[in-house]
């Protein structure tokens, strides 16, 4: 039990920590009342009452610097959205069964950031709705029922989609007709593509020899549950053509790296020069709303639309479109994927120049404001060391978070609103971390 | 294709209804951008731009008496709800791993509200999340997989959900470990209980044929969309005897008789004097806020938390849980259960009055405000004259709709705000609409 547990980088360990009174009795109250599947992150969990920009406040007042919650991707509670939000669920919240214009308006303005060959817009409530309705209406249109994923994926909860996402641990059971291929090594430079096309091209034959077609290849195109592997651009164009050459279409997860947080436009395929049969959409849509969506290129969803409908009652309704509409209105008024692309090679930079004088810190890579850094010991990953740089920084009031596999990845995902003062700050304090080993 | 469209009552067919020109563009902008699978409701559909209360309001001012939209419970645009949502989203909107008071005297508050066996509340954003997680516990808990619902069931558009939920049309494929039973017979009075035992263990004993053990019994306990089956209370205890027998749970789906509907208390299952191994929760719990869950007693989820863990984004973040504090708020101090019992009896009698009068209405089935009623021609189900019926209150300005296999049942589900005033209004115009036919 204790193997599946620690299967999550990051998760507290009821019994273990420094909490006070307060906290002991809050864990108390969630192990009563939401029971034993729920994890908290950090060795001393965090008790939060408050949010503003790239702030966290705990009960105690002290102010945290958020550089992990991607949701509140706009920074925590951002005016402009909650009014949206507010004034739009006083006036009309209903579903897409009426006529509505904001809900098409929407759509129009949020297609119209996306290739013209992916024109349809479906709404869900969250991004594993998304990826859920994604694979059956791959399925309904490939006729196939395999899905290709990377080793470490994560998209979602649904029992569908948990089926093909291993990084949840060996205790969630993976999907009959999944095969993994080793997420792309971030050190292979130029051969990363061929390389990660071949392994796409060996579980297409493995399912082949098991008599199953392929429905779809997805993934996250940061790779972010992988350790974060964002480099070389384009190293996605090989395994897609592969897919799509054994009859199954390519899903782009971009309920991490979409909405602008690579620094290179909205969406993380773009990098790479693919065009996808489907994205999904979810976390940053709403800056907290729950919204999330599939979008699509009309081919993939006739049989599927023929044979069926789809409705999700609160998904696309009135509130959730205005609330997403100020989401855009907020990227593109405050140029915010220009300040994740400036921000972020400022803090890649500063990461890098870090690396260089502590051993245990391996050089940065990432897109944007979406960055990952290995850390290893004698060259090996070096997960405790992780968590200790982890725990340490949330001790010193900065807020990160580890990934990968191996659980030794530094995650390190700020609102894009992240200024390089937020910057200086979070590397002050890795320095002071890491240097205090 | 037309069959499958026409699987759902009350669609919209494009090419049909009276629109106006601003309605012809908008139906045709959500072709193009939201794609064939969304459905309108209504002949001619409605344009709606506001509401408040138990009215809706079209593009031209017109008021809509709402009688059927069961999310905003407590009436459109509840400015108590409203206000609690903005003001949280302007504190702090963030999620279940950090720890925060206002989720846990949230879920203490639900939890107060049923049997003290069932103590676990877990949160998604739909109610269709919530019954995939309900079966993935099922799964985990009994090591079975054979899933036993309704000939006309609904429980949601997950892959998985949607392989039980029949009344999405001969298009959606049904689960391979999925066995339907007759809903119960309405006219059957004492003997419906041990009918609808039998039925649901010969369902056992076919999937026992087959190998495969049960997992779970899954309803809605107005059985909704097989066309509203409340009587004889008590009926259900006999099938959840049998499927327990056999190793299964029973799973209450409360998404739509829940909250206080069916003015019998909070939950439909209460009526039937039984206690479920998990209860589904959603559309009303936030009044339009995205909030859903499942609650459970502690026994089911052991073995799930131990092997996994769940994580839902935006799943109980503190704006859903403030949101759905106030619905709780809202139920217990406008009295809106005994307005449900009061109004929905009310009701019950004018239909029934009516029912003395026009051959075609049957009498009306129902708990408290959640009412159906057959449409008959000679005796036998009629679903072209019940979307008649339909469509002649919906220019009445009275909005209901119909449901059942046949659909020719009348759905009578108005906000649990619903007044003697209101209706009196829908017996009005019901009665002139029918009269007209």
């Amino acid at each position: 039990m204790t193997s599946h547990r620690e299967a999550m980088p990051n998760a507290f360990v009821p019994g273990k920590g420094d909490l006070g009174p307060e906290e002991l009795a809050l864990v108390a109250r969630r192990q009563k009342a939401l029971g034993p599947a729920y994890r908290l992150f950090y060795e001393t969990p965090l008790h939060l009452v408050r949010g503003e920009g790239v702030w966290l406040y705990d009960a105690a007042g002290n102010a945290y610097l958020d550089a992990y919650n991607n949701v509140a991707s706009l920074g925590h509670c951002h005016p402009r959205v909650v009014a949206a939000m507010a004034k739009q669920a006083a006036t009309f919240a209903s579903h897409t069964r009426y006529l509505h214009d904001t809900i098409l308006s929407y759509s129009e303005r949020l297609l119209a950031t996306f290739p013209d060959r992916l024109s349809h817009v479906m709404f869900t409530c969250t991004g594993s709705e998304a990826n859920d309705l994604a694979l059956r209406i791959a399925y309904q249109h490939t006729g196939g029922t395999g899905i290709i994923v990377t080793e470490n994926a994560y998209h979602g909860v649904t029992h569908l989609v948990a089926g093909f996402s291993p990084s949840l641990g060996a205790g969630v059971a993976r999907g009959a007709h999944v095969r993994t291929v080793p997420a792309p090594d971030p050190v292979r430079g130029d051969d990363t593509g061929p390389e990660f096309a071949r392994a796409v091209q060996g579980a297409i034959d493995d399912l082949a020899r098991s008599g199953i077609r392929p429905a779809a290849l997805i993934v996250d195109t940061i790779f972010s549950s992988d350790g974060v592997i964002p480099d070389p651009a384009g190293f996605l164009a090989p395994a897609v053509a592969a897919i799509r050459a054994a009859g199954g279409l390519f899903i782009a997860d971009e309920v991490q790296p979409g909405f602008g947080r690579t620094g290179a436009g909205m969406w993380g395929f773009a990098r790479h020069g693919v065009i996808p049969d489907m994205v999904s959409l979810g976390k940053p849509m709403g800056n907290g709303y729950p919204v999330a969506g599939l979008v699509l290129r009309p081919g993939v969803v006739a049989e599927f639309g023929a044979r069926g409908r789809y409705f999700n009652t609160f998904g696309g309704n009135a509130v959730a479109a205005a609330t997403a509409m100020a989401v855009l209105d907020v990227i593109e008024e405050e140029g915010l994927i220009g300040n994740a692309r400036d921000v972020g090679d400022y803090l890649a930079t500063g990461l890098a120049a870090l690396a260089r004088r502590h051993d245990c810190l391996g050089a940065p890579r990432g897109a944007g404001l979406f960055i990952g850094a290995d850390i290893v010991t004698d060259g090996r990953p070096d997960a405790a060391l992780a968590a200790r740089i982890v725990n340490g920084l949330r001790e010193a009031r900065v807020l990160i978070s580890a990934t990968a596999r191996a659980g030794n990845v530094l995650k390190i995902r700020p609102p894009l609103t992240f200024s390089r003062e937020n910057a200086d700050l979070l590397l002050e304090r890795l320095d002071q971390v890491v240097t205090a080993l």
